[in-house]
């Protein structure tokens, strides 16, 4: 049986991907493994039954035999480190790539999120005006230092990795800013992971989720 | 030659500890590995040869022959894998330590850090009355889902892992808010953190560089 992992029964991003669950999705697309989905309401994630898997009610989570884990960092390393295809085979460039992994998720996503949570909660917050340009401002120096960094680069560190995997799923979460058309290298390098076939299939399977919640 | 780790010239937490080398220190401690320091000012941090090491211009960074990484969380990786204690031997058991190192980052760390920074820099805005009680109850929600997890257990998945070492730093981060106190069990799980001795030695060493810092 292949691993079970768990994503929104009707995602809150209509369809676009940006929900946890693409991550690890995209990470089985990208080393030829296929996986089954439990689609969970938000009723489930926060009862026993899922908290047993999360402890903190989220998604997605990893169910195969006798192991479960969450966090779609830890799920997306746990199948780089068992199937070729997402991390190099080089001893330092593999830990390189796992340093960019974490970078995504520890210092390019949380401003990300920060903002993204702002715009979506505190628009009608009298605050709000204010507070905006400093939250765009945070995000921008990340997005400037990324930039910088990948020049005219294809991808973080050499080839494609789980790094890059995880850093273009974090910034696709700025879809709805307009923030990543001011760096063209970044907008160029999210083009380019959207471009990948394995992107597509699990785009494309998650959004067959969306879709058939919505008729429903 | 013992790998060299970059940290604050001059802690702006005052030798607290709650600095990212920290978590770094402590690893090492753990496992029994000397390392050395690099301390730099914040204008070294920001300029090109530090850039170099790290994209982001933060500390901390590892250096060991031709390898550089940067993240504390995928530096303790790197040490935890290469050295016993601190990961479990079983491969699942590794698998889920591993997940709570990104708990840790990718799930606790976020709102610990908003609260925070909003306690430090938004303390004057017209708005902080009204965000500080919405940013405290988003740590709650995180908290009490921590201190079910943790009930009456000493650590979060069997023995003491890199997981513990990543939650128990992030934890500390709260040490001004008074929420831990709220939550006995968490208190209690990062008081055993703070007493395992590896942890003490790493924490002697961070302060004697700010006292060092500070007389000069």
């Amino acid at each position: 049986m292949p691993p079970t992992i768990t994503a929104f029964e009707n995602s809150p991003d209509r369809g676009r991907g940006q929900a946890r669950d693409m991550r690890v999705r995209w990470a089985f697309e990208e080393v030829g493994q296929p996986y089954d989905v439990h689609l969970v309401s938000f009723a489930e994630m926060k009862a026993p039954a899922h908290r047993a898997r999360h402890p903190f009610g989220q998604i997605p989570t990893y169910e195969d035999g006798d192991l479960t884990l969450f966090e779609s960092g830890a799920i997306v390393l746990h199948i780089a480190e068992r199937h070729d295809g997402l991390l190099p085979k080089d001893a330092n460039a593999r830990a390189r790539a796992i340093a960019w992994m974490f970078a995504a998720l520890s210092t390019a996503e949380p401003p990300i999120v920060e903002l993204t949570m702002a715009m979506l909660f505190e628009r009608d917050r009298n605050w709000y005006a204010e507070r905006l340009p400093m939250l765009q401002e945070r995000v921008r120096v990340r997005l400037g230092e990324l930039s910088r960094h990948i020049g005219g680069a294809d991808w973080l560190d050499g080839a494609f990795s789980a790094g890059d995997l995880m850093m273009v799923t974090v910034l696709r979460r700025l879809n709805t800013s307009g923030l990543v058309d001011e760096y063209p290298e970044i907008a160029a390098y999210v083009a380019r992971g959207e471009a990948r076939p394995a992107f597509k299939r699990a785009f494309d399977a998650q959004l067959a989720v969306f879709r058939a919640a919505s008729q429903s």
